[in-house]
């Protein structure tokens, strides 16, 4: 993409509104824009980031074996009264009617429907156990939207939920989750830790939340050391398959202290080696929960069990904060000059910086190296002045800069720079490529 | 994906609620299941679709220069004040109210939006042409919705719209979208043919529909045989970039007889020549509209000119009916047993038949043939006859069936059936791939 034409608005000045980092980054950077409170646009450098995010999360869930499906974002009353929480749900839930009077609603989650949908469709425990899931836009009616897409209106969210047979099924789904999560924070670049939490109104008797760790986190959080210490990729010795991996995962995950302050226990935390206590500040993500037969009882949802008679099957739901997560990652990772992206999730893997649009020599090699990166690049083909440049690319935090001036280019060198750690080499054009390649 | 775990429930029974082909055989092939009037989930046979159809309209909107970005499904009143259509729209606009008591509504398209995000940012003519999309959910509150995704309420749409400095430029980037549309349907595996309309509600003095082919649809269509001789690809040699190539196709598209019944000109229709006259069926899936500064003016959208003067940018609008297009090509392409998807958009690309789950012999080549398709095969592992499998293959469309037997397995040969034409022949494991994968 030329930046030149491209619509990434970027702000000299810091918004007043934004109170917090990743808000004003977002905004300055050109990522989002607000269009009501708490209701964001997303242009085409967060559109990016955004979608990379929701890459990764499916590809999470499909390697767990959650199947993909789309539920609406507008659903019926109905389905809220049949659970009962249409009334429990209070000012939150946007409430609308159609017009043929019909109550209405735009979903701030969707257990009611997804068990709808299972009721229709799942006859017998042969089927089971399922995972569905979806990513969608949701919306929550905060009474003070604040922090950018932090804690926003409308906002999207990959929710799953799982329909077991019996109890050890939905523990075994719960694990599966949990284990998918964990490889999606990873993935993000992020330090995640899950940690018991309670149910609130999902209902329910087992729940863990997921805290990220970024330096301007919401909340304080103490842990110990073994949650930094595990690979939970592939080459960390899980497999969502075998049960006895997925039982030590479990272990491993809720076997080492962690809580943030609201929930922290001095007693426990005395009990931690001193050597492996960590502190830190930490950002909510993710939310998973554990509720039996609540939803499958009070909407009748039943399958015929193995001796025939029907059953009510055990669920889980399982919740992410996808647009969140561009939030929660830049809290985790900038400094004062601006945002550094993972080189998971970035926008560009990197930019091209003419410093001398018009130069014969600079436009030649600019060009050369923009076709090689092909989509994977913005190229600053602007005539602004270097400085402008310079601060933007920082600002954006593309991973890595290419920066094109005349004499390198009479020289067949570039400057390549690493945007995490603001190392400088001057390398070939073809060493930068190799480099930003592998 | 193993059909046996899958959350594809396919029906035996024609619903009754289903009144055309595609509305019957997306709800019998489990892609679809209706969760209010109008309102469909998207399960995961038929999300696959969706995100295939999706991905090639995108990858025409970035191929013809166009950046996508993501507005939000919640607007508010206040942008439809000031353009002066928030009365107009009627109640087909779904007004929400707040817990503000602040006036919103869910989009129903989003000229007022796009020119308000334009006048935040863009400055100057020399960041111009811009052609913003995205590819969202929308909402119309339909009096009667029908005919499953084809007239829901709740529907995905690609809409794009263009900002230029002047006239001509808006004409070019016109001319673009109409070459990006006419890409996207023959890459769907369709027959479009582009006829000029009215402007409605959008506004404006120039405007095409996008008509495809199809036995079912809802108009008779009148048209030259031009438009199926013409390779609108990358070997028809038409490119975005030159304009002499631009208005050329242009001429081509609007220079030749093409009316639905209501426009019909038996007039003009006797000058074509009668081997050269097309009859049929047709169905609307796109819509382009050239409106000039309708919006850019009330809105208060200028940037400024060459000589320094603000100007109110040209604008065009482009929509592409994503959902609906499921529909359509099912309308386009089935027959008495089923969907038959073309090959660019299936869900998957096979699906392979286990004729006798249970023997050894089947068991181990299903097993070998779905390692090797991998996510592009559904493997058909229930233990249900053989009749029932053939019959759930032909209705829900896969391109190729991959037909394992106890006497094939093992003779080490597989029937491989081309569901387009019915073709079957007898051949080994590793042909059937081969021709697969070609």
């Amino acid at each position: 993409m030329r930046l030149s034409h491209a619509f990434i608005p970027t702000l000299k000045e810091t918004p007043a509104e934004a109170q917090i980092a990743s808000h004003r980054l977002m905004l300055r950077a050109g990522l989002v824009r607000q269009t009501s409170a708490g209701i964001y646009a997303w242009l085409p450098l967060g559109l990016r980031v955004l979608r990379n995010i929701e890459r990764i999360v499916r590809e999470e869930q499909d390697a767990a074996g959650a199947q993909e499906i789309l539920m609406p974002t507008i659903q019926p009353a109905e389905l809220w009264k049949e659970s009962g929480r249409y009334e429990d749900y209070g000012k939150e839930m946007l409430r609308i009617r159609d017009r043929h009077d019909r109550d209405m609603l735009y979903g701030p989650t969707n257990e009611e429907m997804v068990t709808d949908l299972f009721r229709q469709s799942v006859r017998s425990y042969k089927e089971l156990p399922q995972i569905l899931y979806h990513i969608q836009w949701k919306f929550r009616d905060e009474v003070r939207p604040r922090f950018g897409v932090m804690r926003g209106r409308e906002f999207l969210m990959k929710d799953a939920y799982s329909f077991d047979i019996d109890h050890a099924g939905a523990v075994a789904s719960y694990r599966k989750m949990m284990l998918a999560y964990m490889r999606t924070f990873q993935r993000l670049g992020l330090k995640a830790i899950p940690m018991e939490a309670d149910t609130g109104p999902i209902g329910g008797d087992l729940s863990h939340e997921f805290i990220i760790l970024a330096p301007t986190g919401e909340s304080q959080v103490y842990y110990d050391a073994a949650f930094e210490e595990i690979d939970y990729g592939a080459g960390g010795g899980f497999s969502h398959e075998k049960p006895e991996d997925l039982a030590r995962f479990f272990e491993v995950m809720t076997g080492h202290y962690a809580a943030t302050d609201e929930k922290h226990d001095t007693a426990r935390w005395d009990q931690v080696a001193a050597n492996r206590k960590r502190e830190g500040r930490g950002i909510e993500v993710g939310h998973i929960f554990y509720f039996g037969t609540k939803y499958t009882k009070s909407m009748g949802a039943t399958v015929a069990g193995p001796d025939g008679k029907q059953v009510h099957p055990e669920m889980g739901s399982y919740g992410v904060g996808v647009s969140r997560l561009v939030g929660a990652v830049i809290e985790a990772s900038h400094d004062d000059n601006g945002i550094i992206w993972p080189d998971s999730i970035a926008p560009f893997k990197a930019v091209i910086l003419n410093l001398k649009v018009g130069d014969a020599g600079c436009d030649a090699l600019c060009a050369r190296l923009y076709a090689a990166l092909g989509g994977n690049a913005l190229y600053d083909d602007r005539t602004d002045r270097a400085g402008a440049k310079f601060a933007d690319a920082d600002l954006m935090g593309h991973p890595w800069q290419i920066i094109v001036g005349p004499r390198g280019a009479a020289a067949g060198t570039v400057e390549l720079k690493r945007r995490a750690t603001g190392e400088r080499v001057e390398v070939t054009p073809e060493a930068a490529l190799a480099r930003i390649g592998g």
